[in-house]
């Protein structure tokens, strides 16, 4: 992503020199985040030939920074008893994304390598749905026993803090694995002073926890409600199975925003990024949007036809239906971004509906009336005559109250149906004013024929 | 947001009769945010008397999970020495964001009462303007000279424990402020056996900063990208001004991405949430875009009125623009959105613009036979003729193409010109398709009226 091709000629040098101090100093200089995006562009070969310069726990911290595509021709290329032992150190939540996307078979080869324990761990991970807490835990962190004194846990932190991922939370559990309580290394170190402290004196026992079939959004909530640093993920029976840390919340935060984007904009969330998306999925994830749609759609050529009577009689009625419908779809489609937005970070929930919906009239009538004003001296400045251009502004105003309406209450409705509210994207609620704008406007048309003209 | 009020009416009976030993109770058993869920409901007089029964760091930190409202109101409304007290101790950061919610001549009540380098603090934190590191970081950090041993930063860790937003990083400065380096929590905790280690020989010096003027946004990314807890803010002569901590950085990308998906709907951002916008400055807040997007829409009364001949001689053409120019907005709004996100989540830059061209041509031809096969079905359908009805499965093929293009095209254009890219809202590039899409659509009929058929 961030490829940075200064440095490469010069790593192809040093490693056609076999130049072992330079390869090290460039493994141990930078933030290993530095380092990784300074290998993009290397291949496979070259980037692991690289690797064998830093020491094993940095070169899976380097490893961790590179873009998937790289990991995925490494993986698959080098090594494999290398490359288990690789796997074998790498964080547990880390290892189980990046053999989803292995070869099956070379996984196989790999998992026969492994140790047992870290082979059961990664079929425990991997068994979660995703986008469930389960999926995005890691089982490495810091149990304590809550009969330990301050000392004591500073010990066992010292010990294991290269392994852990996160040492800031101490998990307290009993014989059981019962999760009891947690210690954080501010209190430990604010005890630094007062060694014998019991940790059952200093831990908090209301502790904020989810289920690991939670979904991920629910993590993504609680984590920023509580400003945590990671949040523990238990069974039904309360027993620890792993914590979410920080870093993942914020992933899990970027990646529901960009689906419930997707969504809105009427494309089913893609897997991959954008450009690593192969060509004929997104043909998939996007026709199957644009074909409902366009079913859609096909209604407004029925009511259109419907309607050929007033058309055939005053022809300058067609002239205004873009303009029209796009403005009651356009009313609809922020009114539905506002709500889905609102929803999705908790804003709004289905409590307000009364409330929302009535906003959503005002706003209607407030805006339907700015368009119907400006609408009244356009449609008088293209058809050059004021008797019929009355139409429009009645037209309008209707039009787009009921796109904020409808664009307000279809999300809502989908959410009282236990269905993601994004699902009711902008252009479906536009699809739906097109046909409700042209009924609306035909039969002001024929009030007007009716009434307030001689019909010619 | 979370108003929980199950325990209102105990907590205002406990008011009532004087329950010390309850009240302190319900202010010390659970987490502060909880505890100030449970308070949500309280009128702010009854709110202050239940945070009397919490020690002052614990009042601060219930007092910060408060909803904004209740929180402003006990500022405007309580004992201006305790309330200046509470400020005082409060997080640099989070004060004043508050203190902008305030009314001004409180403030400057409040302000009297601060201690002067409270009262600093505050005017240079708000000095910096909305949107920039400096505006989101707080300047309580553990400063650490790189000539102490590990064991005497343990000490002043353990002394400033409390008061510290994060103790999780030590930033290593020289004699003028200098940022030097930084030494993470679980490094010295690992030197816990060899308390001589100098913290100049542990300390990280690859840092990642940020400048104080640099936008929030870029500030995600790095927090993001190197997986940190929370990064230091710099100025130009690298001078340590303060921190974000990883809690501020998702809000940060929670706000980014509801910034980004009201633009894509074509709503200015609102400052609040939805339903605390006021309703004046929400109509004028999408007033504005549906004006714009009205004045680009009465072009295509224009284009309607141009083409008036054609349409006279075959009225049924009318009947199928709605149809053709929404499935050229939707197939539009599908690019842009896909575009805009994978640019907001870094996945596409301006260097990858012929690729998302080249994609959206491909995707747009396979689209737009997918659409022009079924449309020539719907068009003999709703028709009853098939010779006509062929304009409409290329005129499909042409918008979609159109569409798709335009979609990918204008928000890179818009970032090439320095502009937000989100600006580009999906209505706005269906309303230039809406245009485009009548002006291909009238003229594959005046050519098919000229070559295919004989004019009626």
């Amino acid at each position: 992503m961030l490829a940075n091709t200064l440095y490469l000629p010069e790593l192809r040098e040093m490693l056609r020199d076999h130049d072992e101090i330079g390869l090290r100093e460039f493994c141990t200089a930078l933030h290993p985040a530095r380092t990784a995006d300074y290998m993009q562009g290397l291949d496979a070969a070259e980037a692991w030939q690289v690797l064998q310069h830093a020491d094993s726990a940095l070169r899976k911290e380097i490893f961790g920074y590179l873009d998937e595509d790289l990991k995925v021709a490494i993986i698959e290329g080098e090594n494999r008893e290398q490359i288990a032992e690789l796997i074998a150190e790498s964080a547990p939540d880390d290892r189980v994304d990046i053999l989803e996307e292995i070869e099956p078979e070379i996984v196989n080869q790999l998992m026969q390598l492994l140790p047992q324990e870290e082979r059961r761990d990664i079929l425990r991970l991997s068994s979660y749905p995703e986008g469930t807490a389960g999926a995005i835990m890691t089982t490495e962190l810091a149990r304590l026993s809550e009969h330990l004194s301050v000392g004591d846990a500073l010990q066992v932190l010292a010990r294991q803090s290269e392994e852990l991922e996160t040492i800031y939370y101490l998990y307290v559990v009993d014989n059981e694995n019962h999760l009891r309580g947690v210690v954080s290394a501010r209190q430990l170190v604010s005890k630094l002073g007062k060694p014998d402290t019991r940790i059952s004196e200093l831990m908090e026992s209301d502790i904020v926890v989810v289920r690991a079939t939670d979904d991920q959004e629910e993590v993504a909530r609680k984590v920023a409600r509580f400003d945590l640093l990671a949040i523990p993920v238990v069974d039904d029976q309360w027993q620890l199975l792993g914590i979410i840390t920080h870093d993942d919340v914020i992933d899990v935060v970027r990646e529901e925003a960009t689906e419930d984007a997707h969504l809105i904009g009427a494309v089913e969330p893609l897997d991959d990024s954008y450009l690593e998306t192969r060509l004929m999925t997104l043909g998939w994830k996007r026709g199957l949007w644009l074909m409902i749609l366009f079913a859609t759609g096909a209604l407004t050529a029925l009511a259109m036809r419907h309607y050929h009577g007033i058309q055939e009689q005053w022809v300058w009625l067609g002239w205004f239906v873009p303009l029209i419908i796009s403005s009651g779809g356009n009313s609809g489609s922020q009114s539905a971004t506002l709500v889905i937005t609102a929803m999705a970070t908790g804003d709004i929930t289905l409590k307000d509906w009364l409330g929302v919906v009535y906003r959503e009239a005002l706003i209607g009538m407030i805006l339907g009336g700015m368009l119907a004003v400006v609408g009244f001296f356009a449609a008088w400045l293209i058809l050059g005559r004021v008797e019929q251009a009355v139409i429009l502004p009645i037209t309008l105003l209707l039009v787009v109250m009921c796109g904020t309406l409808s664009g307000a209450a279809l999300p809502l409705a989908f959410r009282r149906l236990g269905l993601d509210p994004a699902l009711m994207s902008t252009p479906f609620v536009a699809a739906i004013i097109d046909v409700v704008g042209i009924v609306i406007y035909m039969n002001m048309a024929l009030i007007g024929a009716r009434y307030l003209f001689e019909t010619p």
